[in-house]
């Protein structure tokens, strides 16, 4: 792909195009396109018409453009968020039917947890996560146990900040940080109570891969003051499911 | 985007790096791509490096490339797909716990129907039905569905075949499926022994939109001998739910 005068290249302007449409703006026009993306009005115009004309991008009668079908059957068929996702799926379900809240499977992503999966029920609380929405690794329970088993140089990454507060009670203090870490390694769970929003309680636990690495958190997000244990041994069992389903053999 | 010499788009390009991963294949070398993608040696590994250094494609240790979970997350967050398939969950959820038996939700794509969710459980027959998979029109219940409440035109293209077999059942035959397609919109579902697997039958319902328009078939894969009256009961009564959801109003 070559490279345009700005030396951003094709592939970096497919991705400013794409990234203009959010949970929140499933439509736009190519105007908007244009102006969000940053891009030349003429380069965004001739990007979306090419995006059309594959099927990547669709356009309605009203010649808005939204994301294709096309193109999430492309990102969707062959990915480590499908194959992850669909070994998590039975566990999840169950999870979800004995504690009744919330029930997410996150992965480690550009420095932050990127979810997977969520499932839900009519009588779940309240929860700010989205299928392919993200939190920050120090601010919720999945984000913690992802942090905790990750690597030295993404845990210092992180701790150099900076560590934006969602709530009054987020971890904000990075050796505050440090000792909530350790605790997550020691424990083997992330409990986090009001970090996210402060009527609810994130609690997760790591899935493993067949190399014994941690490749995924599930999480379950409680009313604030609601017990934890019962919910930590059904993610428990669910988690230990999963990995095996993933290879892992301990 | 700049055409290359050979008229292909850079849009068509990345189409074809993409389309080489599939299900079964989601891990290749740059090498295998570029054979795979019938792409010059050089363009495939400059695509590849550019969409790597982009996140959309990722490079392991073994330098195998793997779709990234950034496109995936793009493709996904403001996808239609994920708007229909939350929609559809809860009452799919109540389908296959009650029936238990795979529960799938489809919609037309190119000609084909391309399944955006299915929901399994430990004790659900055989099924070839895979998430961001697809089928014909004519030789499955979503498609049927799909295609008698579809165009004018979409009918008589499919109708002018070719009509493939997936196992000896499927009709293939023009003249059968246009009677078949008329007995789908008469009863407002559709039931295909046999059509996709001989072990198998498929029921499928119409979701509707808040144009009316159908949107999705709702479907379930009974085994082939299965009555199949009270799973469309539940089939029609979830339908329901996910056209409410989706804004239909009749």
């Amino acid at each position: 792909m070559a490279n345009s005068p700005s030396g951003d290249s094709v592939a970096g302007r497919l991705i400013r195009v794409l990234e203009t449409f959010t949970a929140a703006r499933m439509v736009q026009t190519a105007a908007e396109i244009g102006r969000r993306s940053g891009l030349p009005d003429s380069t965004a115009h001739r990007i979306v018409g090419d995006l059309v004309r594959a099927g990547l991008l669709e356009r309605d009668q009203d010649r808005r453009i939204r994301i294709g079908m096309r193109l999430w059957e492309l990102a969707t068929r062959s990915s480590d968020a499908l194959r992850l996702r669909q070994a998590a799926l039975p566990s999840m379900e169950r999870v979800q039917s004995r504690v009744r809240e919330h029930t997410q499977l996150a992965v480690l992503e550009q420095d932050e947890a990127l979810f997977l999966e969520r499932l839900s029920g009519p009588e779940s609380g309240s929860n700010v996560i989205r299928v392919a929405g993200r939190l920050p690794l120090h601010a919720s329970s999945s984000g913690l146990v992802l942090l905790a088993f990750g690597s030295r140089e993404l845990q210092e990454r992180i701790l150099a900040g900076p560590l934006v507060a969602l709530s009054r009670e987020t971890v904000t203090d990075a050796a505050a940080l440090r000792r909530k870490l350790a605790e997550v390694r020691r424990l083997g769970h992330a409990v986090a109570p009001g970090y996210v929003e402060e009527v609810s309680t994130g609690v997760a636990v790591p899935v493993k891969d067949e190399t014994g690495a941690v490749t995924a958190a599930l999480s379950v997000v409680l009313r604030r003051h609601d017990l934890v244990e019962a919910t930590l041994a059904e993610l428990h069992a669910a988690a230990g499911e999963i990995s095996h389903a993933l290879g892992h053999r301990r």
